[in-house]
């Protein structure tokens, strides 16, 4: 049987946040309106290996000072489409990375996020636009791709609204807010109407030993997801 | 027997410049005046490893950002003491280096270089000025350390004097300059009066199967090492 074919009502996820909002907030409920689109993109840039003592500054070609200023440009790129857009160098790789060497190149990855696809796109110019503006005067050379992208989500509007009515039954303090990582909604949400809840994580630490939500947390997400079904299924339709 | 208890004369060592300007400026001859001093630090930038999509930018400790800002205020230091100064971070270690989080700690190193120590000690107190300008308001910790040095050296001003001479005989077109890098004759100048003649290598390129000299230019560079060795024993003392 092919996915969807089998027609679902309704599917809720309850998850942890995996981010600091709610626990920053002393909320204990996340209303989740959808997943952030994400794009990923590689970068290599390409100077020359020069010697650290006898290479005057100004004839010197550092793939890695060229990597640092595009490092600054794409937290300023995030913060310009603030406050929902983010922007990460999680990963760089400076070669040949000798301490008496001016490094020949330089490889890092930039991940960019935001809700919505045409956001998404200034971001893509925006960093397009920096790589030739802070490379170019530097005597660097680069390849740029864009390697692999997530298309934002939107949840189902009448789910989202059920979860809402099930966090005041509750009594829950509950924000709405967009999830910033993916998960199985994401995906369900092609083939039947989808939403989340979030509970908070402490200090927004997670995929790491020291996560945790406590044991009151975890009741108030399992009550609002009760009360959210049965506020769906009391429905018409 | 102790070194230096045996005493020379002179003595003059020809090198290749291991750098790009007698090759960029098109001169044959080096006239050296001495090594320039170093001072090696180290830095570890300490912030949260954070999740790079449910991560909002203002709740960040990025100290992949914090070291990149230091990379560009490095350039700057060199550059403000310029044109004799340089500075390199050449080796940086980024962790945990994943494309999806937030670097939490990143290690780089430091490589300051200048003919006077006074200029050096203004470059020392301009980086510690600058890592807490820089890393404090990201909300980022750190731990400098400077690991080694190696004092400025100048040579006999007799010796340098008899290249000089050498290279006016010879015909070649010459210039004074500092050695960028360490050689054999920056220790004999501890205990005998030394000196330095530098030969181009192509592109400045050294340490690498690239390294190139002509044969005129070896042999430009052994005429005037022959005319200095003359010079100087002609002189009485």
């Amino acid at each position: 049987e092919q996915a969807g074919a089998h027609k679902f009502a309704a599917m809720f996820e309850l998850h942890i946040e995996q981010g600091p909002v709610l626990d920053g907030e002393g909320c204990t409920i996340g209303i989740v309106q959808g997943a952030q689109g994400a794009r990923w993109y590689e970068v290599t840039v390409s100077g020359k290996d020069a010697h650290s003592g006898t290479t005057p500054m100004h004839l010197r070609r550092n793939a890695l000072l060229g990597a640092a200023r595009m490092i600054d440009r794409i937290e300023a790129i995030a913060r310009v489409h603030g406050p929902d857009a983010v922007g990460t160098v999680g990963l760089i790789e400076n070669r040949p990375n000798s301490r008496n060497v001016v490094p020949g190149e330089v490889f890092f990855t930039v991940d960019f996020r935001h809700p919505q696809e045409k956001v998404l796109d200034l971001m893509e110019t925006d960093l397009r636009a920096a790589l030739g503006e802070v490379l170019e005067p530097l005597n660097l050379s680069y390849r740029e791709a864009r390697i692999w992208e997530s298309p934002p989500v939107k949840f189902a509007l009448e789910l989202i609204e059920c979860v809402r009515i099930g966090a005041q039954e509750a009594g829950c303090r509950a924000r709405d807010m967009i999830s910033g990582a993916g998960h199985d909604a994401v995906y369900i949400a092609r083939v039947a109407p989808t939403t989340m809840i979030f509970v908070p994580c402490r200090g927004g630490i997670s995929h790491n030993e020291a996560e945790s939500t406590s044991l009151e947390e975890c009741a108030a997400g399992a009550q609002v997801l009760l009360n959210a079904v049965l506020e769906v299924d009391r429905r018409p339709g």
